[in-house]
């Protein structure tokens, strides 16, 4: 249970793997098992009214646990979502950035398995939830990438 | 079981209420309970390696569910989605539109439940299944909109 | 956020509403918006090899989530599952007890969220988890019971 | 595509693999990729008012997909339910059978995934729906079996 990878590494390698997607995230905390991500909130992640858009908030819930992963296992492996069930319950505070806390609660040979809840920064109560699945390259040691199933 | 908008109907109603995704999707087609939607593939929906994102497709089943729940019982409500459960299954082929086809099996009083299965174009084998639910708001018959619960 | 029936009013109310499953399941501890809840492990709830059988999972998911909502509305609802999300991640210790934690991260007007995760007993890592939303009858308060949707 | 076992056959295996639940089942037909279990209703699947189960049905579901699974890869293998996701859409008939028809939308290599619709037999809505997603032995070509994550 030794993170192999910092927060700042954590964000080298997203801005180096998903260019696109990494400037919306900072890894705030990681620590093992355990990883807290914030959404910098842009006018792009918005519907009207302010408020943040379903894919945005997936897309906070699968790099958070994606993340957690790469933390234990190290950047050589290639994590493949294979299941997201979310659950959206209270409307997210208008242009304010969302933090989710990821736990992952299983990371086996094959599969991992995390659970994810997110806030508007300061803001108690949930406004949503998730749990993901990652499927994991069989020769994830030897570093080699590839779609798994 | 009689539509209350068509394919027209549906795509004027996305430009206007939620413009920043519109120009994603198209309206194929439309029948009671049925819609099949077209997602449009940008350079803004990939991933390294051309595949499509995750967040990409979440977005096609919300919006593909949605407007099936509007043909339905028309432009003046608002659904609002409570869970979504996505399995992604295979890898999308790079560059070519996705097509989802969603059906409804519920439209209740205020719950609707919707599935989707999503194809890349031409392709057999689906490449992302979901199942949606929305809270409907009480009062929809008189037009109000509001959150629901 | 103050609990309206304790343990033994919960176990009351299990055996008066369902006599079948009551003797299932123990209420271990209750707490505002959090139970947690003893599966009873007998011979009808093993697969060959001693192993819990998913639908005793399933069960004892369901059972925590919804004791959960009564400890906070009263023995006066009716709850109905909506939606169950379940992760299987380890196999269950043969013939061990399992126990339920779960929380609720919301009670709405008319629907209810919780998530749980449940564990062999005496073992740290989780069996599995899930979560699970309800719907509300809309006259809770005046204490009438129906199929809500 | 070809079956590699039928109805009888995997009504065979059932009652020798799971005998404390074969005798709930019925397979009513088979075909590649598609399935049809019979729950016959006994008391035992029974909540007050007549209504089956919420574990009887999630019971019905993941039989369904794993017979499904089990009919194109043959006696074999040991599949593990990963995830289901299920939604309970509207009341069940009471004292009627419940039939599940079940499509296999993947076949892979370490996972499968199928989707699942529920009836009370002779009413056209559907009461439940569900997707389930199975973690496959590795070897199974090999015919071990074994808890594969």
């Amino acid at each position: 249970m030794v993170l192999k990878m910092s927060c700042s590494e954590l964000e080298v390698f997203l801005h180096e793997a998903f260019p696109q997607v990494a400037r919306d995230f900072r890894v705030e905390a990681v620590a093992p098992n355990e990883i807290t991500i914030r959404l910098q909130v842009e006018d792009r992640h918005l519907r009207p009214g302010g408020t943040i858009s379903g894919p945005s908030m997936f897309a906070l819930a699968d790099v958070s646990v994606y993340l957690a992963i790469l933390s234990m296992i190290g950047p050589k492996a290639l994590a493949v979502t294979t299941n997201c069930s979310i659950d959206f319950m209270r409307k997210p505070a208008a242009g304010i950035d969302m933090l989710a806390r990821a736990k992952l609660l299983k990371l086996g040979r094959v599969l991992a398995v995390g659970e994810v809840l997110m806030y508007s920064e300061g803001i108690a109560d949930p406004v949503a939830r998730a749990s993901l699945t990652y499927s994991l390259p069989p020769d994830r040691s030897a570093g080699e990438a590839g779609a798994s199933n």
